[in-house]
């Protein structure tokens, strides 16, 4: 399994690339944790198109600021702009037009398959920042990278995901990003938001080894990670329902304290109250610093597509 | 008829400027086609003001792509951040701030006139981003310069304009262009939609040569530029008039089977289902070269008005 | 009473500040103005994060400005985007994320004390560009520099101040920055505007020296600077009250005849009506040099706070 390489790829999930091609990354982000708050000038001719269909004000400035970061510059759309644009023009012929300004394109859509779409049509280098329900591969890269920064290694990590299992998009670029190593997988979610079919034939063909449980309590003694994602509201269609299991998947103290001492809790953010607000003073809790390697992260990103490795 | 010239003029209508001007700008813009990928450092000290009064994400991308691919700086604002600013505030105190802050302003307005007011009020060069239903230059200036392209001569070309000739501000601008020139025009709208008697009065005084039809069937053999704008529902009061006109102002690969073999067709873009979507593959399809070229051409553009030619 | 400093401090009052750091911000902001329409290029690896979670173009664009004539690049969000996002995630979270991204953090804000609460959780310095109802502390600057840049001098004045000077935010801080000097203040308002209990007896400790009348008639004879706020209409219960009085604050030519000379008219702009447009040529007329002083002040403003003084 050689390396599939990154320079003028496009990024749609993370089974594009491999092992070896997540090591050459986060090499290259250990190196940009230098540069992440001042400036490395490698990026200077080029313009990175942020095309947000759907707003996410934190995916877009991080790569925003990953970008000018590097010397480049950055143009775009998001929210109520792109909505009204999507209205009146066909996405094929809004890609060729970014395509044709920039040299490389960030694109978050709502769509299942937009950002494949996008690829197919244009000539530079398209990013998925999050179509649909499935994918978020750049999301899946920085909490591999957190995981990796923290313990030195991912293979042989306990790895709980906690929530949302079926619909929240980051879970399933997660799951095949942790499918290139060797770890052990609890999956913790009320029964109505229990992984997909296909999630668990992907697991199965891998030969993941993961297990599932409806109660954080049965697996929390035995994580080194616990990754935890929204649970929304309108997922249920009994809102009493929804009040009734919340609170069981609510991470707190309590919780915790049948945790390992070197537990770390990881979210993608942003969070409403699924983690406890008292949880963030506790060592545990890494989530801020996940989303500050966000930058470092993708500036690696950034200058493995548009310049390549050294 | 000497040069006119670009160096810190405003640029309100294309007849502010002559024919000897677009060459300065034409060639220009086939040397700034090298850098429009990547960069050439010539307005670094220079920060461009967008006024987006009404949103244009093409138009307004192309203008900030250019800037920013000559070391420039981009401010601004467009569409619903403008629609709350104009009310609070006169159009004239807002143009005197960008031009306090600004070197130059790109302003896009739907009034009629709104540009030119802006340039009375500003000591920095003004740029008609498209104002009313009556001047849009630089789109009627990057017509120009694809045709050129195409052809590497205008006069002697036969060109047809194809759609809404009454309201689609371009038209207007791209009939005052290419009045400099030597061409034949075939004017193609439904009777509803003709142009407007100051149009052709403005033809007529330049001695311009033209017909108009209602159906393109009679030209589309004769023509060398196929120039298409949208028809709008919105302009006949009845819906079922409409849905039975805009069908023979479709173009499809059955009106092309009568076209020469080296039709250039061009748009502004977006476009809805005025060309449909099977002409995209065909040799004549031009308008997605034509957009690509409006970031060479505004940076010729904002070279000369910013830092003189050479 | 020392320099309290500006190097990596928070701006959050005006009273965080001190009679010598205005001297050295606005001697540094005179060296700005030779750089306010071209390019100083001193902090080319910082960027600046604007959270703009209430709209202000003006203020928005000119420290935008300030930081791109810098060399700095910027991020941000603004307007709707900020309200939609104010929705999902609580405000410490999004200040988080901005830390990791920004070298410094501008915050507008309609709460007040957002920027208080912004700076306790942020390392980086934070800037407030206006909260809640009492703080606008770059806007007081401004307005000080701007009259020392008119007068050369700021003790001895006589200043009205005109308008809404119960909820203007930047009353509150404009006459917290005046507490540091000597001069002699007119308060002009309608009853019901007239400025709050704490104001007073803030002027109070301080001895400053003030008087209030509800007619402009009375004291424009006496005034060096008039400064302006606008009345808004919704701060009155009774509909045809604002309009019986809304008149009587309105500057116009005839309320100009009495004054002196060489009388300073400012304002923070926008304004709607309450400088009647025919002062605007009048040489009292400076509100349009103040807005333009925002550049190269908040270009000082940032140098000072992301480099320090020389």
């Amino acid at each position: 399994m050689g390396l599939l390489g990154w320079f003028n790829h496009d990024v749609i999930t993370v089974l594009d690339f491999n092992r070896e091609d997540f090591e050459v990354l986060f090499s290259e982000a250990v190196n940009m944790e230098k540069y992440a708050k001042s400036r490395l000038d490698i990026l200077n001719d080029k313009v990175l198109a942020l095309a947000f269909f759907e707003p996410s004000t934190r995916t877009r400035l991080s790569f925003e600021t990953a970008m000018l970061r590097l010397g480049g510059r950055v143009i775009g759309f998001s929210g109520t702009e792109a909505t009204s644009m999507a209205k009146g023009e066909n996405l094929a012929d809004t890609i060729r037009m970014l395509d044709s300004y920039a040299n490389a394109i960030v694109i978050r859509h709502s769509l299942e398959g937009a950002a494949k779409f996008a690829a197919e049509i244009a000539e530079s280098p398209v990013i998925n920042a999050g179509d649909g329900s499935q994918n978020h591969p750049t999301q899946a890269m920085l909490d591999l990278y957190t995981i990796w920064r923290e313990f030195n290694i991912i293979d042989g990590l306990s790895i709980g995901i906690l929530g949302d299992l079926k619909y929240a998009r980051v879970v399933n670029s997660l799951v095949q990003a942790l499918s290139y190593y060797k770890v052990k997988l609890h999956l913790i979610s009320p029964e109505l938001l229990k992984p997909r079919r296909e999630l668990l034939e992907f697991m199965n063909s891998r030969g993941m080894v993961y297990d599932w449980t409806d109660d954080p309590h049965n697996v929390i003694g035995d994580l080194d990670v616990l990754y935890v994602v929204r649970i929304q509201r309108e997922r249920f269609p009994d809102p009493i329902e929804y009040e009734r299991v919340k609170g069981a998947y609510r991470v707190d103290l309590k919780l915790l304290s049948r945790a390992k001492p070197n537990l770390v809790i990881l979210h993608p953010l942003p969070r409403v109250d699924e983690v406890d607000f008292t949880v963030d003073n506790t060592h545990y809790a890494k989530y801020f610093r996940q989303a500050g390697l966000g930058v470092p992260l993708r500036m690696a990103l950034l200058k493995l597509i548009l310049k390549g490795g050294d």
